[in-house]
């Protein structure tokens, strides 16, 4: 059993183009009821992105189509990378936007660096946690260096195999994936099913359980139940040398 | 068999303050995959409210509480009620917002019945799909008289036993319910499943495959598979007279 810390309060997400909507919904609807079910007030949330602008998850290449459907959906920030208070817990979706430039990638990739790993005067997250393709934002930011992780099981190839996905063991056949304090999970729709064991650990099964059937989510309960390895054909990674 | 027709090419989602979170993202994240797996650039979306303003699920009963959490997420509509185009589909989600005064769901309720039914120049919907309380507004709408339709399993009583729902026979044993061209599904996390199998209506129970596998989703296959009902002891409730 990992040591008891202290309930987690100040959580946040960070939100950049062509994000997956349902990376960075489907977590938050679990934390947003168990702030609910738990009447908790201490917990706090920002909404992280390079500036203020709205952030939308569109368009998705080529770009000259689907733009008028996903790129109707507008996120506002409530905090830059420069303003977001000290966090707790960070939440990393994933989707297209994780393919973008090193030049387009390197202030989210430098907030995140900094974020897990603290600054003077800052503690360290306790909790990092992405989600889907969000696992090579953490990879290209060096957080997964000697961790083992997971990702989307059709971006496998193309996750495991960036050259900065080296030192790690990406794990095929798992719905989420605990690392110490880095938590991956498997695509789109398993950020729910690891929120709810985050919640679990973090609050207690008996939380999580009502969590689920209050958004009559009919959860995934083991970690390494993952249909979708298999169906892929995807293989654990091992670490370079 | 229903009569093939076209397929929809104009969606519209409202929201509206307390929306719930999952219950707007789940469909719409369905539909963002589906245009992009299959290059649809005739698919657009509206994301509709009464102002176009912020719209944001938070602060939850009671108010002072959670403000900081659920409060932080902030939705940009693109069009109003005055300024939606017209629509082929239109997403209601729930939450509790859905509770507010006659006085403030005026607006909300006064456009869905016109859009549902079409106005002078304007052709009704094809599809209304609700999520979770959405059906209350629905029923408030008047637009469930005379159908079948399901809900929330823990706000079951609220919602079929308001005045407005004495007209619908309420499934209660039911992840959605198809009533002619009103689609209602039980809490939260079933707008998933519903709008899964509304894509497979539609589209094709290939794509609806292909979609699920792409945001690793275990579908539920079988609108009657609902645990929920029993967890919370829901009965059918037949209309009145």
């Amino acid at each position: 059993m990992a040591t008891p810390q202290p309930s987690p309060k100040s959580y946040g997400i960070v939100l950049f183009p062509q994000f997956e909507v349902l990376d960075a919904a489907g977590p938050l609807e679990i934390l947003n009821m168990l702030a609910f079910l738990s009447q908790n007030d201490e917990m706090k949330l920002s909404v992280i992105a390079q500036t203020l602008d709205p952030v939308n998850p569109g368009p998705i290449a080529p770009a000259t189509l689907s733009a008028n459907f996903n790129g109707q959906q507008h996120y506002l920030p409530t905090h830059t990378f420069d303003t977001a208070p000290p966090l707790d817990v960070l939440i990393v979706p994933g989707g297209r936007g994780t393919r973008a430039s090193d030049e387009t990638l390197k202030p989210l990739l430098g907030f995140l660096r900094t974020t897990y790993h603290g600054r003077e005067g800052v503690k360290p997250l306790q909790y990092i946690f992405s989600i889907c393709t969000g696992s090579l934002l953490l990879a290209k930011a060096g957080i997964l260096t000697g961790h083992r992780a997971t990702s989307n099981k059709k971006a496998w190839d193309l996750v495991t195999r960036s050259p900065e996905s080296g030192q790690t063991h990406w794990v095929a056949k798992a719905r989420w994936v605990v690392s110490g304090n880095v938590w991956t999970t498997s695509g789109v729709s398993a950020g729910i099913d690891g929120m709810v064991a985050l919640v679990g650990e973090v609050y207690g099964e008996e939380t999580a359980g009502k969590v689920c059937d209050a958004v009559e989510h009919s959860r995934v309960r083991d970690a390494g139940d993952d249909p979708f390895a298999e169906m892929n054909g995807c293989r654990d990674v091992l670490p370079v040398g």
